[in-house]
């Protein structure tokens, strides 16, 4: 993939487009402004004060269905989300800025339990909401900006040959729970997996104690892939996951059975998990936070995927490449 | 207008609703953070280390009409938009994060050009584009959260009785540039509105020389009795709008008279203008801005138009009650 891609498409396109897009602006744009410590190519801008900034869009019927979605815990799983990008820069919250762009079919009741899902998680984190906008708009959907400090940001760039990759917790589990709901299967066969795409946990705790031995550092809102891929890009290393390390969380090996899904591959390709994919020399042992060392850095550039003692570049996407 | 008439609107309604919901918003998230030197109910959010922070949101069909615009000129507008509210507290940009709401009918070339116009107005400033996201969206949008810098905010709140009330230029100018380009008037009867709907310029530079001796200010972005509005309030002062000297241009006088419309009340209602309003006990000398002194700031509460001698109480839509 290159930016010259971009001018090979004639419409903007979700599968390829949004990273050609980040590299075109990336390019326009360079940081030129002292206060700037990081721009474009992270989980959020960093200024050389410490704050670090983030912001985030969700649709209806893009990022978000309403028959299952109470707007309360939508209102939960927007601020989570946006808090993750913070989670990952290894920054305690401050406040958020919400611009809500409502639709004209809903009601105030609609806007006030919004507004109770953003109180109970805003409250947990100790943050305001301290601005925002509100407008109208031919599409129901929320953008959160957040603000948040760290003396120390964690990069995606800091990986360096011969340090591990770890993730927090288990991965799929979210993609797992959008289509139980999607596909109204019985939800108490799916409990986590759907708690975890209704009501995701930003890792703003554990990314606390992360940081302390955390070299680089990305949370998994794209998928493994993508998300391993932009610490490799950003570190300049190459990166591989090793498939026997990634533990199955028990919801995600039966619906992939079930599906005749390969959970490898859903878990490759699956977002929104919120967990933090970080690089390290080596795991100390975290007190009440799972942790799973899942893949190798190396010298070199890209991303790559052993299974069973064969080795192969994979794409951002998850697709394999023939080699 | 007080918050409970909230729960007597079944739907969200676009001309009570803003207003209501951001005093919603405010009650429920109260300032906590001694991080933040000021939330909501203002331009924008002021943090105490001089930071500035503020969010805006723009749709296609709700806040522009890619019939006659360009997509260069959508990206001069909507960045112009949002430093206004900078302008507003006396503050100098440092970085815009822009969040795209990208429909699939957007071609790579729309992409480009929409960047191609904040490129030109992000230069004139100086200022970088440090983040943002690019999401898939049933809705053509874009919001944009600028961040910038003072050591002394200029907020809404500091208007005291005995001040006047002063304007930066024309107001009114960018609502009619908007409907003649709606109902394709001829563009050469028009050029100073066009120009203003199109190209607003945001008052970044005055704003340094009007904050030596501004005491309150904000910019017109509702039309000049809601945002003269917001003055009183957040001041707790009472604000007289003297209808006599507020200035009228000849296009804004021309498309009125020929519409039927009274002038005066087409600049309480229009918006958009992204000019300076604030108060000050007297106004210097100013090289190169015209500035009109159009009221008078008084105790008591309530935003009034004096006509012709006769003061009454006016609503923040430009609505007269009977007295």
């Amino acid at each position: 993939m290159n930016t010259n891609n971009l001018w090979k498409m004639n419409s903007w396109n979700k599968k390829f487009g949004e990273l050609q897009i980040i590299k075109f602006i990336r390019q326009k744009f360079p940081k030129r402004r002292k206060e700037i410590l990081k721009g474009i190519g992270d989980d959020a801008m960093v200024l050389r004060n410490g704050y670090v900034v983030t912001t985030d869009s969700f649709f209806e019927n893009i990022h978000f269905d309403v028959r299952y979605f109470s707007m309360s815990a939508l209102g939960h799983h927007c601020m989570a989300a946006s808090l993750s990008d913070l989670a990952a820069m290894g920054a305690s919250p401050i406040c958020a800025l919400v611009s809500l762009h409502l639709t004209k079919t809903l009601t105030i009741k609609d806007i006030e339990q919004l507004h109770t899902g953003f109180e109970k998680i805003t409250k947990k984190y100790g943050m305001d909401i301290a601005g925002g906008d509100v407008v109208t708009s031919p599409a129901f959907g929320v953008t959160i900006t957040v603000i948040g400090y760290t003396k120390n940001p964690l990069m995606r760039s800091g990986a360096k040959p011969g340090q591990a990759l770890f993730v927090t917790n288990f991965l799929g589990l979210a993609e797992v729970g959008r289509t139980a709901l999607k596909m109204n299967l019985p939800k108490k066969e799916y409990p986590d997996a759907i708690g975890k795409h209704l009501y995701p946990i930003p890792r703003i705790f554990e990314a606390q104690s992360i940081k302390k031995f955390a070299t680089a550092c990305i949370d998994t809102s794209d998928g493994l892939s993508t998300d391993a891929y932009h610490l490799a890009e950003e570190s300049r290393v190459k990166i591989v996951i090793d498939a026997e390390h990634i533990p199955i969380h028990p919801e995600v090996g039966r619906f992939c059975s079930t599906n005749n899904i390969e959970s490898l591959q859903c878990i490759l390709s699956s977002g929104e998990d919120f967990e933090l994919l970080f690089t390290a020399y080596k795991l100390p042992r975290m007190k009440g936070t799972k942790v799973f060392r899942i893949g190798r850095v190396m010298k070199g550039q890209g991303l790559y995927l052993s299974v069973r003692g064969k080795t192969k570049r994979i794409e951002p996407s998850g697709y394999e490449h023939s080699i």
